[in-house]
Order: C-alpha cells, then sequence, then structure tokens
C-alpha cells in the first residue's frame, strides 16, 4: 500500500476556490465518502438536504455549500458546488498509478501512414490503422483498434476496448442478399473527448461522422455512420445512436436509450433511460418513452389492455 | 494526401450498367454526398422526391432513376437503382489503404490445432483457439478472438473486437448457487457474412449455433448459443437473442432489440427498434413494441394510466 | 476429429448421483440433444411434459426424472434434477480442449504493481494495469483488460474482451463543460463468478464496486461504479446496471434490461427482459415492463390511445 500524500484544508481551500471554516492547518490525507471515512479524511454533502448522514462519518473535514448550518462535529470547506470541489479534490488525490505520457507500449501495432503526436498514451495490443491523426494528450488505452481515417483531436481519451472509425452498417439490398457499400469516410473526435469502454463509433460513408469537443460517452455506447453529436453531450452505457442522426450540443440521453437514423435534435434535449427517439426534435427539454415496470400479473392486465386499444 | 484516380463517365456506366445522359468523356474523381460534393464529383440521388437538393450541389454528375427528368445543370447515370449503383462505386473509389490478402499479422496467436486457410487477412492481436477453421477470402479484424470449435466460410469478415465462439450462458442452478454447464458446441458462420465491431456469438451447448450465409450485424450485437439466424437476415446494433432461438431467412431487426430464447420465428419478418419479440412469429409482416417517447410531464400522465389498467 | 471417450451408465450414474434403469454397462461416448444423438449418445429429458420428443431420438441412454415412466426403448438414468446431472455431465465429457492451469501467455501485458496467484490462466493480450490481485485458479481469457486496482477471488472465470475496473462515468458539470473526476476506487469480485465476452465493469469512485460470490454475467452487460451485485446474481446479455445500485442476493435480470442508478433492489427480486427498473424494490418476486409487441398497425393504434391518456 503506498503512503498516502497528505495536505491542509488551507491548501485544499485554495484547489478548490472555497473557504474553510475551522482549522486551517489541519492535515487530510485521503478523500472519502460520507460512510467510509477515517479520522484524516475530507468528504463531501452534494445536498444539505441529506446533513443528516454526516453525523455517522468520522471525517474530519467535509465539503459544503455556502449556506450550510456549520458546528463543531468537523472542520469545512465552504463553496458554491461541493460536487465540483469534489471533482477537483479527485484529480488532487489522484496521485497513485496515473497514465505518463509520452509513452508508447512495444506491443501497440501502428500504421505508418498515420501521423502521432509524440505527447500521446498508446496502451497495450492498441491497433492504429491508415490515415489517422492523433493529437497532442490524447490517451488510447490497451486493447483499442483505431481503424482507418480517425483524426482525434487533443486531451481526449479512449478507453480500453473501443472500436473507433470501425466499417459503417451500410448495404445495398438486391435479390440476391446484400452488396456491401464500401465506407470512404472518417470518423473526427474533438478536443476534451471521453469514450467509454467498449464503445464502438463508425466512420462515415463519404462525409465524416463527428463527435465534437467535450462530448462524454458511458461504455458500450454505439455510435452509426455520420452521425454529428454536439458538443458537451453526455451519453450512458449501452446506448446506440443509428445513422446520419444530428445531434445539437448540450444532449443528454439515459442508459439503454436510442435515436433512429436521419433524425434531427436541436440543442439542450435530454432523453430518459430506455428511450427511443423515433422523430426529431426541434424544442428543447425532458423527453421519455418508458413502460412502466410493474409486478408480474399487473403488467399482464395492462399488456392485454394495451393490446385491447387497437382493436 | 493521396492523389485521386479519375474514370469517365463512360467507364462508371459500365461497372453500374447505367446509361449515361451528358458527356460520356467527361471525368470524375470522387463520389460525394449531394451537400458536400466538388466539381468533379459524381454524386447520387436514391430517392427522385428529394430532387431539390441538388440545385446546391456542384457535383458535375448524379446517379438517377430510369425515369428522372434531366436537365442541363448536371450529367446523369440513369439505372433502375442508384442506391446499389452508388454501393458499386463505392468499392471502385475504396483504393486507397485496402486490406490485402494474404495477411496474418505476427501480433495473432494461433492455436496449432486450428485451421487456417492460406487466402485470409488476420490482423493484430487476434486469438484464435482450438478447432476452428477458416475459410478462405475471410478477414478477421484486430482484437477479435475466434475462442474454440468456430468454422467460418468463405468471404465473411469479422470486425474489430468481436468475440465468436465465447462459451453460452449456461447453468444450472441449485440450492448453492449455479453449476457451470460446459458448452461442447460450436459456431458455423456461413459465405459472405458480416460481423460488426464487439459483437459476441456464442458457440452452442451441444449442437452449433448457426449464422447463416449473407447474415449481416452491426456493432455490439449478440447471438446466444443455439441461436439458428437464417440466410441473409440483417441486425442492427446493440440487439440481443436468446439462446436456441429459431429465425428464418431475410430476418430485418432494428438497433436495441430483442428475441427471447426458444422461439421460432418464420422468413420475411420486420421487427422495429427497441422492440422485445416474447412469442414465436408465423406471420410475415413488420412487428412493433416500442413505448412511445413523450414530452416528461405526458409521459408521467400516460405512465400512470398504464399502471391503473391493471387495478 | 479426437477419439471419443466412453464411459458406462454405471460410471455415469455414480458422477451424476443418479439409478440405472436398463444395461449399467452400456457404453456411451458422447452427450446429445435429443434431436442429434448417435446409438452411443446419452441424451436427457428435463421436463417430462417434452417426453413424446423422444421417440425420434437414437440415443440409447436417457436422463429422466425420477417419476418418469420408463419403457423399452431406451436405457435410464433417474435421478432428481435430470438438468443438473446434463450439467455435470457436460463436464465430464469436456476432455478436448481444455483450458490448462497454469499459464500466461507471453503477450500479457501485466503490471509488476499488481499480485497474480501462481495458479491462472491468463491468455493472449490481457492487459493488467497496476494495483491489481488475481487470486488461484481464475481464468481470464484472450483480450481483456484488468484496468486498476481490481482483486479478483478464486475459481473466477472472466470472458474474452471484458474490461474491468475501467473509469466509472463520473463527471462534474460546469458552465464550460464537463470535469472528469478521478475514479479512486476499486473493484472487487467474489469467488466462482463468471463474467461474459465484452462487458464492462468500472471501478468505484471512491469506495469500490462489488460483484459478491457466485454472481453470472452474460455477455456486453455493464455494471456502472459503486454497484453492489448480490451473491449468486444472474444477468442475461446487453444489461446496464447504473451507479451505486445495491442489489440483494439472487437477483435475475432478462437481457436487454437496466437498473437506475442509487436504488435498492432487495433479495430474491426476478426482472424481465427489455424491462427498466426506475424505483428500489422491496419485495421479493417478478417484475415486468415490457410493451407488448403487435404488428405494426395495430401499434400504431395503441402509441396513439397511450399519448392521448396524457392529454
Amino acid at each position: 500500500m503506498p503512503k498516502h500524500k497528505s495536505f491542509t484544508l488551507k491548501e485544499l481551500a485554495k484547489v478548490t476556490d472555497s473557504e474553510v471554516v475551522g482549522d486551517e492547518n489541519l492535515y487530510v490525507d485521503n478523500l472519502s465518502t460520507i460512510e467510509n471515512s477515517t479520522k484524516s479524511s475530507i468528504t463531501f454533502l452534494s445536498n444539505s438536504k441529506y446533513a443528516s448522514s454526516l453525523k455517522s462519518s468520522v471525517a474530519c473535514a467535509v465539503i459544503v455549500k455556502k449556506d450550510f448550518k456549520v458546528d463543531k462535529n468537523f472542520n469545512y470547506l465552504k463553496t458554491d458546488d461541493p460536487y465540483l470541489a469534489y471533482a477537483k479534490l479527485s484529480s488532487l488525490f489522484d496521485y497513485d498509478n496515473k497514465i505518463n505520457i509520452p509513452y508508447i507500449d512495444k506491443s501497440a501495432v501502428i500504421s505508418d501512414k498515420s501521423s502521432i503526436d509524440k505527447n500521446v498514451y498508446i496502451g497495450p495490443n492498441v491497433f492504429i490503422g491508415p490515415n489517422c491523426e492523433i493529437g497532442p494528450n490524447v490517451i488510447i488505452h490497451a486493447n483499442c483498434s483505431i481503424v482507418k481515417n480517425v483524426k482525434i483531436d487533443t486531451d481526449t481519451m479512449i478507453q480500453h476496448g473501443a472500436v473507433l472509425g470501425s466499417d459503417g452498417f451500410g448495404f445495398a439490398p438486391t435479390d440476391d442478399g446484400y452488396i456491401k457499400i464500401k465506407q470512404l469516410g472518417g470518423l473526427t473526435i474533438g478536443k476534451n473527448v471521453e469514450i467509454g469502454a467498449n464503445c464502438t463509433i463508425d466512420r462515415g460513408a463519404i462525409d465524416d461522422t463527428q463527435i465534437h469537443d467535450g462530448v462524454i460517452l458511458d461504455n458500450l455506447v454505439h455510435i452509426a455512420h455520420n452521425v454529428i453529436l454536439g458538443k458537451n453531450s453526455a451519453i450512458a452505457a449501452s446506448c446506440a445512436i443509428a445513422g446520419s442522426a444530428k445531434i445539437g450540443k448540450n444532449f443528454q440521453m439515459g442508459g439503454l436509450s436510442g435515436v433512429l437514423g436521419h433524425l434531427e435534435i436541436c440543442e439542450n434535449v435530454i432523453v430518459g433511460a430506455q428511450t427511443l427517439v423515433t422523430k426529431s426534435i426541434t424544442k428543447p427539454g425532458n423527453y421519455v418513452g418508458i413502460m412502466p415496470i410493474q409486478e408480474h400479473d399487473n403488467w399482464a392486465k395492462s399488456s392485454v389492455y394495451i393490446k385491447k386499444l387497437s382493436q
């Protein structure tokens, strides 16, 4: 077990742009949840509603909102956004086994027709095919495939097992079966993007698939060819977006959801989990399409009734 | 950037079995979308309904239907099926960085108990376990696992990260937990099949899982043990087909959909996106089971009502 | 083709704790389905209801329930649980190309900050990052990534392409986009667990993600950070469980289903396929939320009606 680094509350207040209430020279050496703290922990309370949960904590310090009613039980960091302060501290306490840049594992197979910035991390068993451009501070974790015609801009991270720039699902039907349409386009991924583990993003049929700056994808997400996914969009796990969908910035989608092909979705749309977007959306807001979960017997009755509606 | 190859319209007409209207000696050097064309592009109009979109295009040539009303703005290739003509041209213009056969990457790990045709492409970090047979012109892209007892017939392509022939999900429940059922069967994949990136197809428990000729799977599709998937079926991304389902030819399924285990589905069935097939289907046709997407407040009302139906 | 091993019915009765009715010295050399048997096969009938299917079988022996009415057509093994007897025989007949322990493929990349038991199987192109502990008899198949802070207990099997211990999907929103929350926690996986191909399980944000003893996951399942998944739970393919869900033992979930974040689910809950758990469940039982599949025209009518409910 590595020795923990220690920081004073004063130091942490500076990093998180917050105010110390209590002993600013107190040392903390770990960032903890409220439940699993030690006497040298700092923890955080994102929502003052759950203040009573603090009673059980042995942490010495807590990050709270500016208007939180403090007492003598803890030392405090007060800030506008405790969750953001926690995010900043997570980076400070992430000193152990960090990814080092530059590094290219010797098992990676990289096409000599591609251009790789000198400040990148490329993990074991990564494959990078031809006509790719990998920008500064890009991290590509182990077992990823960057297939062909893929540009990845600065500070973007690709988690393990992701496949970027794969052939889009393009086939022309004939009486004798499908004829494959060769996928001549590319995939461009912006700055500060994160792609989750085992995701797949296809390159375009002719024009490029585009993932704009600041997009975050959870694991096992599929993005089809020629999708345009707007800036700072966030897609939860196991979603699928079909071909040529054009999606505005700040899109959010819960897990297991989908968007049909060729739709347009305006900015600032939020779609719930396990919901299928079946037509274009022109009005910002929250959209849901979930069949409610019920005990099996009740569901059977609802289900029969729904089918009767069509008769 | 590589220099583009050029072709005359006469040459392209021959490849696509179409008729030139205009200058048959005109050279084009790229295949483009209507929107992003150059003066030396050929583009295509699959549906005459969208003819007005051509106004904005600077392409010199367009593939159109035989009955399209031509004008002097473009040169034309007239054909019965412009989308099929586009598919054929995509192959002609795919001259850059093509996969070369034969090739076996030196990082691939291949069991000496398996039989590999001499004309194959096996990419970096591919694993091929024992008792497999890989046929002529098969392409297995990087980071795939071909686990055990897998036969792949000619001209089939396996995209990156796919796992074929993995253990089926077979367990016998006991009071003390699950006992694993060893999976003794195999997986046979037909000719001219395409398996998408990060798909998983399990081998059979005793008999074989079967993927018939001409099947196309998009990315992140799961096919369980002992499924039989009929000829020329097409499965969109993120679908799952449960164990022992027997599915006739020409099956089509939209993304995020599923088929329960042990069902039988006749030929020529089309299932919409995010739909669960819960019983066998004996009649060809279109089937759907999607909860409609609504604005959140409206959905909440519908949802309450659906639950009331069961009371 | 390898030569088959043979066993007498007496030997098989001993392994499966069953009683021979017929010739106990009869040799069988393969375990078959009812349909695809040979004259030297043993097959099994889990459910006496399907006894008529035996008529077509040429197998010489059948595993049946104790109360099954035998005749002269076969030799029988009688037992309380024919399916469990089949599971045990599957292991006996799995003598071909078994995984050998200990084995570490030379292409595996393993951090010297991790601790690997000497009796493990680690397949080709596996990556194991820092601060991991891999216990005795663990099998990690080809192309897996074991990212960071992952403990895997004895007798657990990780199928091909799985990613364990990846970064959780944790980001703090700001006006300028998302700030990544570094994931400081770990992932603990119990004894006798099986993780399917191309699954992803994230490590915890601060505390650990926990997969308890005896859990079985099918392929392409996503488990988010800080999920606790109880003992002997079984999750079918393509499911997703969101962050911090706490799930009791013996949970079962059909394919393509999901659990929202921060929910609690008590012991002995069964959730159907393509169902979303949207609130905590405190009562054991069967739960479903599937929109019924219909012919397209009928579904369109139901769908219109459901939307009217909210007006």
